[in-house]
């Protein structure tokens, strides 16, 4: 299948391509910069440009079966600080990026959503894809207005949309450290041997996924013919606390933490229900959470002084 | 109380102004045109500017405690053709707003969505608000992404969101006649003599609203301390052969009716469930569909040509 990969560079992308070449796919991949810690991969057609402007699109869309669409310029924790510039940034490449493929022919695209944004404050245990949607970043609701447009141009156009909705993914290559990904910037500090700083009293719960696993949910949202929201995750709760002490036995040490005042867009407990997953797609996760986080410490003591 | 209408002198806030002014309320009117069909009403505030400015949005927001937001540039039947547009155009001043109400410390605001374009395709006889939202053209699209960016700044910064879902409304000073609002559309048609063409086999369902009553709505939501969606309707569905038959009734003639081909962006039925309305503010449709029919029917003899 040849695969226009956008936002093929960022931490998930090159995963991504990591995923999709050993499988015979022809990949493209369309960013405004290259990989940040690696040189771009042997037998992938990279373009550099902009999702803003519909001459590059057109160009990048010639001759591709499906699209992957994975840009985005800003984090949860930082999209509300501007939010017409996070609209501008990130809805309007993305309704590009569906003109783009109706003009094209092209009907087959997978989203990635944000498991982690777009349900906001809830209280259940394990949230299902049908749960309600009330996002309290800018992010969350960049993804869903995003999701919203892919039902839209599915209807008037014949899209078929795959969105996945991963939870908060951390593995090698992350990039935006110190603002997202508690895990990366936390084995940061304790590289640097700094003290871990937390918001909150260490109870928020998240589910914590390995990159490798979402890249690999990817590969098979493409191949397969899914439509709409697809959960992936851990289908776990782990504390803050509790991700300290997996890091702590990692890294062999007793790092020190120290706790500031909580933050108002931290919703105080998110995990995953991923059965639709296992049904349409044939996923469950498949790196152990210490497991992840060891490749992860790994990677950031080769490649980070 | 001190409001500031944004999109006061079309063709919804024109009637809102009305609601407004004999309940001893002080009106503020921000829009980038005059009214169409009247002149400016005495000791309503008149500001000429696009809410697309932070500065004209500071100026209106001095000194006001509640803010209506009506402003729309695009209508349901034409959003689509230029998505793009349609979010810079209408979602960029949605939260230029709401990034003026927290820097002036104004809470209240009373938003104008759409329970004709929000829901999308249903089964239901019946829409509440709390079924599924799957637009199926940008209008509603955005008005949905603006709903969600108003629960988001309720969370972050305590504004206090009403919103309100109306169904299809008309009566005089409908504006966008062609395009939106099929009684308009046709009752224009009759008083030329032409033939009423019908996008379909006429079998469409609508939940049609005299506008004096949605006016009235606003006027209460303003006024109330309601929180979240409120659908504002009838209460009925009605097939467009049947709004026909009013119309036929009402003007005293047999129009000729022309059947095209149906839209894509058309979904078969809406009426909407209106039980929240009557609970959180007092509200029941008043004036009876054939009523409203004549009194638009009596306007557009006097004032169009």
């Amino acid at each position: 299948m040849r695969v226009l990969v956008i936002g093929g560079n960022g931490f998930v992308g090159s995963h991504v391509q990591d995923a999709l070449l050993p499988k015979g796919h022809s990949v493209r991949v369309l960013d405004r910069v290259p990989e940040r810690y690696r040189a771009p991969l042997p037998g992938v057609d990279n373009r550099t440009g902009s999702c803003a402007d519909p001459s590059v699109l057109a160009e990048a869309m010639a001759g591709v079966d499906a699209v992957m669409y994975l840009a985005a310029t800003s984090v949860p924790s930082t999209s509300s600080v501007d939010v017409a510039s996070d609209v501008e940034s990130n809805l309007l490449p993305m309704v590009n990026t569906l003109d783009a493929m109706v003009r094209a022919g092209v009907e087959r695209i997978v989203f990635l959503s944000s498991g982690g944004t777009v349900y906001g404050v809830t209280e259940q245990s394990l949230v299902s894809e049908n749960a309600p949607t009330d996002p309290i970043c800018s992010y969350g609701v960049v993804k869903l207005a995003s999701e919203k447009y892919l039902g839209m141009y599915r209807h008037l156009y014949g899209i078929r949309p795959a969105i996945l909705r991963p939870s908060n993914v951390f593995g090698p290559r992350e990039g935006h450290t110190g603002v997202q990904g508690f895990i990366g910037t936390a084995l940061m500090r304790v590289l640097r041997g700094e003290p871990i700083e937390i918001w909150g009293d260490g109870s928020v719960v998240r589910d914590y996924l390995y990159v490798d696993d979402l890249a690999r949910a990817m590969l098979l949202a493409v191949e397969a013919s899914v439509i709409g929201p697809v959960n992936i995750g851990s289908g776990e709760g782990r504390s803050l606390l509790q991700v300290i002490e997996t890091l702590s036995a990692v890294t062999g040490g007793k790092p020190e933490v120290r706790f500031l005042g909580p933050r108002a867009f931290d919703v105080p407990r998110l995990a995953l229900a991923i059965d639709r997953a296992r049904d349409v797609l044939g996923w469950v996760p498949a790196v152990r959470f210490a497991d992840g986080v060891a490749k992860y410490w790994q990677w950031l003591c080769r490649h980070v002084v």
